[in-house]
């Protein structure tokens, strides 16, 4: 096959950057291109630019590691926050889906993913120093492991409590169980195993 | 809801623009946009630029207002196509797809659209009159009409059909039938009527 497939290179080179998209074959991005093709030369540029610039004047929140405009993230210098608890997360889309939950008035810290030995991700490739020394200096009474119950998450929440043990903060994890609104058929079975390990109090699901 | 529901107002923008694209929800636009923030500036840069870049340097062909990188498309400067069939479309797209099933050795006329009076598309809004030229002056044998069959589609073809006649040309469209590979039971009725009316002999399907 003829990789030029269009009679315009600049719709092919077009067509091939947006088919490096996750989940975005070659129709799709021909269809995305073609419509962006119709709007105007400044909504043209306002959409190229507006990646372009996030790029290039990203900042990352030097205290939790969040993306920001500033130095310091709006939610590390947000003072109505909680500023004693810390949930530590993988990426920064974590940090969006725990906010949107609007559940959490602690700060966050920023991993940049977890110990990964298969990937050749080590602790030292990772935010965990810098958790330390938060621990270490900034009055933080807990610390909440919100990383992902796979293998990979399961270690690094192990070298983290252990890393974190001598300095006495309550350090928890996130609750895991049959979600709301699942019928107990179709939860799997470990799930449900958890869920009768770490019943809660009924009185105390009143509060919420 | 707070439109910002970001710790960046760049991310923000930025999520904004694509998921302004056809069938990219907010989720999804945040998905493409971290996956890009984690390319190099060079990437970020070759992605933006491509569609900006598209969209300021486009050209369209003048004989057939097809996209292209010249005056005259690839297809249209062609010495190998047969220059006395014209197939009109009503996009780009459609060249793309007639020319992806490789059955086909003429040349286009993109129309730009069809006639639709609902959404104020009268003739003079799309490449006619030009195609009435080609017909009068470039010595075209057979005008192919291939546009949609839907009722704009066959005001469109009809009022063609009212202006070429008078040039003594081939006037042709695209045959209507059951899909290669679809069973009966499934085709519609229309589609299978019309199927029946316009049958051909066997023996020319051996030639395919």
């Amino acid at each position: 096959m003829n990789p030029q497939q269009y009679s315009s290179s600049l719709l092919e080179n077009a067509v091939q950057e947006f088919a490096k998209l996750p989940g975005i074959g070659r129709k799709t991005a021909l269809r995305l291109v073609l419509h962006l093709l119709k709007e105007t030369e400044e909504e043209v540029e306002n959409f190229g630019n507006s990646i372009i610039e996030l790029k290039k004047n990203i900042i990352y929140c030097k205290v939790c590691h969040n993306i920001s405009d500033s130095e310091v993230c709006d939610i590390c210098s947000n003072l109505s926050r909680d500023k004693s608890t810390v949930c530590v997360v993988e990426t920064i889309k974590d940090v969006i889906t725990i906010e949107n939950t609007q559940q959490f008035r602690g700060l966050y810290h920023v991993l940049g993913g977890i110990i990964s030995p298969m990937d050749g991700i080590g602790p030292n490739d990772l935010e965990i120093d810098s958790l330390i020394r938060r621990v270490e200096n900034e009055g933080i009474n807990e610390v909440i492991l919100a990383l992902s119950t796979t293998m990979e998450g399961d270690t690094t929440n192990f070298y983290l409590y252990r890393k974190l043990e001598p300095f006495h903060v309550k350090i928890t994890t996130l609750a895991r169980g049959v979600a709301i609104g699942d019928e107990l058929e179709y939860a799997d079975e470990i799930t449900l195993g958890r869920s009768i390990q770490n019943r809660i109090e009924f009185s105390q699901t009143f509060n919420k």
